[in-house]
């Protein structure tokens, strides 16, 4: 057992997947933010989905006008969904990268970069920060997660 | 060829990494299982969304009436969707925690915690029972992967 | 260090690993093409989500016509809900059956259909074909998965 577990330490020793397992966790910390946000601003606004939350506001009409939807509690689920729709491609396509064997360093700038651009990309949806800011950090992003894409294809083809 | 293939197998070999392989697919089938009960509501209520799923119901406006939502399909979709938010995190974090080589006995703790967590989340939400269950049941799984986090960040953080 | 690296490269070399790799890459490419669809239709029925992606077309009322749903754009953003809820369960129990030593023929079918069932699923959700072209796709896709866990749990069971 012990050389097993030697094995897999050895992976959380290589750099390259050190550095994965750091950005991947830092942008997976900030998605799970949003449900934070989320529920700040549905006790804020008083704007729920479910009649079981609002049943301590009140009973029958009083409790009902809070199942309502409010624009910054729309908004920032937008920007949890779009996390969702972009973090998981690089947190898988980032993983067979990492096991691809790149370079250290343009690993790092592939993660850095975008972990930068979707903490950005959250910035510029709860400001909200005029456009084309939002627009820009999204296909960032994209072309970052579509440039390890293409290492892992050329490195790993099997069809 | 073989000697790769022993290697592989040595992970799954794992005691760590087979507890977090079953409650990952443990958690994930659950998951899946949402779809199949959006799909139930949506027959049994009679509530859908594509022009093309109510046309065997007959023409025109007769299968438009069904072309809507209804209030328990919207549910389980709700439902679904804090699954996809809480899951990934725990499929992506959970494996960089699994092999940065924690206690068997620290990450059992870990994953069935989650996995309770997450299923008692989803009773409480299709019940529906009064919160603070679901609340209490969604920060639980949200607290055993920021545990985790903190642990892949002890072990490997490399900036 | 380079002994790790020549571990890890090894995993990639792998048969069975790189074809889930090869496949992976396919579906989750696939899947981030959704987002650009989607940004092609916002853009051709002019119906977008914030106000900040609007103020290019002129100020107040005439802007905010704009801020609508438009049937199309909803219609692909239905199609990318269900890539990710369907493509996160693959990622997840494809890389563990994936990990847990299956026979190269089996692993191909496995990914191979998953990859054409969702590819065919998305032609189908957004030409529309007549169902149950769409729902038979999104089942085989779903019973892909259910066997690649099933053979999971038969090998790694640890509880």
């Amino acid at each position: 057992r012990t050389g097993e577990m030697a094995k897999l330490t050895q992976l959380i020793d290589n750099e390259v997947f050190r550095a994965y397992a750091t950005y991947t966790t830092i942008v997976l910390i900030k998605m799970m933010l949003m449900s934070v946000i989320t529920a700040f601003f549905r006790f804020r606004r008083k704007a729920f989905a479910n009649p079981e939350d609002v049943s301590s506001f009140g009973k029958g009409e009083n409790a009902k006008k809070y199942l309502r939807t409010d624009a910054d509690v729309e908004r920032v689920r937008r920007g949890h969904l779009n996390d969702l729709e972009n973090i998981v491609p690089f947190l898988g396509i980032g993983l067979l990268y990492a096991l691809s064997g790149p370079e250290l360093s343009t690993a790092l700038l592939h993660f850095r970069i975008f972990a930068g651009a979707r903490i950005f990309h959250t910035i510029a949806y709860l400001t909200p920060l005029p456009q084309p800011g939002r627009g820009l950090s999204w296909a960032v992003g994209y072309v970052v997660t579509i440039s390890m894409a293409y290492n892992v294809l050329k490195t790993g083809l099997y069809l």
